[in-house]
């Protein structure tokens, strides 16, 4: 049976998150739901990672091993008529059978969307958080300096979910104003619960002049979104602890 | 009483449109609501036109006469927290007493956005019209040059309302690719009902390589946007007729 990739773009709003469960719909339930439709079976979509309750995606990756026979184009095309409007195939490929979303992920981008300024967003509303204050991007940029590369990101990191090792190597960690936008991008080996969102938390409060809190709050979810997920060559082995948590 | 002006953006998703009417939510009823709450008194906003259920604005104008001695960024500020979070209030301006958004409106510029490619779009569905189909823009705009300057647009004109003049000059129309959209703007001194969105609806059919039809169809309403109204100097003559209706 074939290993397919997905590169996976959805507004997150109605969402309990990516991961099936119990209460809420998710995006992993629906493109299951879509493929069972298509193919008569069960399968099973495995993310690069979680994305919370929310939170958006432009670049999620995931894999699914399948018994069919459509190309590729086609199958993007039937499961883009059977989603619902706010989740969209973006890419459809053929991969390698060894091929992992989830722990082969070597990198992932995260961009997290401020709205500033008298005027609240409209049509952009439901992607960025809205801030009245004018916020000082320049403290900003330096409360964020120390966080570049490796580092235990324990105070990040919310109760609910337990792991191991709270170390992560962030790559790229970048705040840019865009019109009346502030993006802060940050790229890392893997997130623990609410790392971005608690980082962001605590940059607004730096960015209104106020000290840094000792603990961080966690930002809204629907300024987030998962931009991309960056792989390292398929024989390489396997580092499950890193990629187990998103922001 | 002091008469303000407004410079409105609305996602018109969930309205029967702009104008007041008994059976479904509009934005002058959402403006109305919120000013009666703000100052305790009934008024009446004037809009430079109605747009459609469906049609959204960026730049719609209107003006109302009202006691209040708020200072317009106060009242903006107040506006924005009482409306919904899908119309907003861009400008509050104190305006001369003679200022009417309707009969001073000299011309309104709409755009209408295309999404086409094999992929739908995500973020932007809500404002953007998806054609699957590849569209031969060359022939749309040679289809479109024609109606530039003063011709009589009887043939876009729908029926459910009645005017006595459907002749109207169209300033400005053009056709331009923006990554994966097209976007169709038509400035002119005025539209008849549907007018932009049965232009649409004719230069579908001309970009799918079939000949352009005798009856235009009416494009989808969810494309439209109400980008902006210029106006003359205040002491212009009124001119009613080409400002009655909007696309």
């Amino acid at each position: 049976m074939p290993t397919l990739r997905f590169l996976i773009a959805y507004d997150g709003t109605r969402y309990g998150g990516w991961q099936r469960q119990r209460n809420a719909p998710t995006v992993q339930a629906k493109l299951e739901t879509a493929l069972r439709r298509l193919t008569g079976r069960r399968v099973v979509v495995t993310g690069a990672g979680r994305t919370d309750a929310g939170v958006h995606a432009w670049g999620q990756v995931a894999h699914v091993t399948v018994a069919t026979h459509l190309p590729p184009r086609i199958l993007r095309q039937a499961l883009n008529a059977l989603l619902p409007p706010d989740i969209l195939v973006r890419r459809v490929t053929r991969a390698p059978s060894t091929f992992h979303a989830q722990f082969q992920a070597a990198r992932k981008w995260y961009r997290y969307r401020i709205a500033t300024g008298p005027v609240r967003p409209l049509f952009d509303r439901p992607y960025v958080h809205y801030v009245p204050q004018p916020l000082n991007l320049a403290a900003m940029q330096r409360a964020a300096r120390r966080w570049r590369g490796r580092h235990d990101f324990r105070p990040f990191h919310s109760a609910g979910r337990t792991v191991a090792d709270t170390r992560r190597t962030i790559h790229a960690l970048r705040l840019t104003r865009r019109g009346r936008e502030l993006h802060v991008d940050v790229e890392a080996d893997g997130f623990l619960y609410h790392m971005v969102r608690r980082m962001v938390g605590a940059l607004l409060i730096v960015g209104q002049g106020k000290p840094a809190p000792a603990v961080a709050p966690t930002a809204p979810a629907r300024g987030l979104c998962l931009m991309r997920v960056t792989y390292r060559a398929p024989r390489a082995r396997r580092r499950a602890d890193t990629t187990k948590y998103s922001a």
